[in-house]
């Protein structure tokens, strides 16, 4: 699989400071550390938030640091967990008085070292976990325990990190994510597997009329290898066990959010955004918010997920607010 | 090829409605037409800003229709022009009482019909061509006269659009327009070919050890099909190309656009933006502004694209000005 990079073992060093000089008024990069941090730290007495996790779904996590989000985010290696004393220092570093906020998503060795970062951090650090992914509900799965956390981390994300730039406490931003994370249902589906930078081949092998349902984002296979669908009815299926989870009132705004896995184009994102709004209004629901693009990748997969989150007055408002990163600005 | 769609016939009015569903607190979309509008019209007396092309290019143009940059943005059918009356229709909706200026790429067929829908609109309407591809410089190509327009447009747009909503007049737009359209390069490579809705094959093989050098937006071949490059080596290729048009002196500011030609993922634009800047300051010269994205793309080719713009102290405080569209915004 060709790809635009120097060499597998530097195409990881080479993004990160192609990302930082990019983008050097919003973020800066501790390239030794593998942390982005806010160009402008946050005021004294204000919640930082810190995330991060294995490289390879960007712009997740980097992408986010900036006012109105994240303060840090730390990179793993490809597809692996930061380690406890990267995100510790990270936690340190952008600490302002008022406590640290993880937002991990729920893999094991993430859940793991962040666990451990805040331990050493102390009584004033607290994980929120994301686990949106409803494709394996009540199955078991190799990377963790319960659902996989995948693109809905961008709405947790981007709501707590209103949350704090208004002032809320510690406490009140964990409540919040806690209750954003329980409101989003997340599927996806891959075209195409991804392959890693030092590998020649795919992590795994569809035929030309196949496709992977509920596939994750580390290139691991998904609930089942069915026939290619059309859009409309692979969003149904995605709205379908989305809404399974989330049962929403006809009344309750939604947020609906399509990702790319990192190789699909904006012409295919945007018709299956559409197909998706059309399997949410055809159950007299109404979407409220939106987003589409490459927001949660799977390094060069083809494909896509959708992302639901049901809003209140509150979590509406805060989406709202400014935001101020290299991947997510309004 | 698998495609995230419902059939080849509706896959554009479908990506355009959920475009238009997505983005509509900044536009609208005449679904007849194939044309998105700015939602709030700009002020009386200022000058309009039209473009257009095939689509296939996404998010260009619709993406940039918006405070700041295009007032409407016109959609062919895939690969191929809008037509004059289409083109004359959106001229006349968005005249303001100041002109209309058209941003037309350089191909046979856009330059035919936008001209022809500048001859209907009157005397008070000029089309600035954009020809940044230096891949083909000198030699001649299928598709039209001298050198193609690609993702230098939308340095082009964005610009004009600022120079317009300052209040220039209709010849001060198309002066700053064609400036910066000499001054600025573009080169691309595919690593893959991309493949047309209704096609089951892509419009060219490339071997597993092969790139196509020099391609276009349209699935032409391009300058010389070689063997694959490592980021640095055809980032070279790129400035060495761009730079033999530009001849930037050394105290010029630069701008840098990384651009994915559909179907890269963010990690590679990183890395590949970052060889691109080694070798430019390599040569001593200075990146002053930056973007890493999918600009102009042509469906899902893999690979991506450089383009340098030498900006002066005029072209870069218009290209700071604020602009609000769904693909570029701060």
């Amino acid at each position: 699989m060709k790809k635009l990079m120097n060499a597998p073992e530097s195409i990881l060093n080479d993004a990160l400071q192609g990302f930082a000089a990019a983008h050097q008024n919003i973020i800066s990069l501790d390239q030794t550390a593998r942390t982005v941090f806010r160009r402008q730290p946050k005021e004294a007495g204000k919640v930082a938030l810190v995330s991060g996790g294995g490289a390879g779904h960007e712009p997740m996590h980097v992408g986010y640091v900036g006012r109105g989000m994240l303060d840090a985010a730390c990179a793993g290696e490809i597809f692996s967990s930061p380690t406890p004393s990267q995100i510790g220092k990270a936690a340190q570093a952008v600490d302002r008085g008022a406590g640290v906020l993880f937002v991990v998503k729920n893999y094991a060795g993430d859940i793991m070292n962040f666990e451990m970062a805040s331990e050493i951090h102390g009584s004033n650090a607290i994980c929120v976990v994301t686990d949106d992914d409803v494709a394996l509900l009540g199955r078991s799965r190799s990377n963790g325990q319960g659902s996989r956390g995948v693109a809905g981390t961008v709405v947790v994300e981007k709501i707590i990190g209103a949350a704090a730039e208004r002032g809320a406490s510690l406490e009140e931003c964990a409540e919040i994510g806690r209750q954003v994370n329980a409101a989003t249902g997340s599927m996806a589906a891959a075209l195409r597997a991804c392959t890693l930078p030092a590998s020649a081949r795919p992590t795994f092998l569809l035929g030309e009329g196949e496709i992977e349902l509920g596939v994750g984002i580390h290139g691991e296979i998904g609930r089942e290898r069915t026939a290619v669908q059309n859009a409309d009815e692979l969003a149904e299926i995605f709205v379908q066990s989305i809404f399974a989870k989330l049962k929403p009132d006809r009344n309750e705004p939604l947020l609906l959010l399509c990702n790319g896995l990192g190789a699909t184009p904006a012409m295919e994102l945007w018709s299956f955004y559409q197909a998706g709004r059309r399997r949410v209004e055809a159950r007299g629901c109404k979407v409220e918010r939106s987003l589409i693009g490459n927001f949660c990748t799977a390094l060069d997969m083809a494909g896509a997920s959708l992302t639901i989150t049901k809003l209140n007055e509150r979590t509406m408002s805060l989406w709202d607010d400014p935001v101020e990163t290299p991947a997510l600005r309004w």
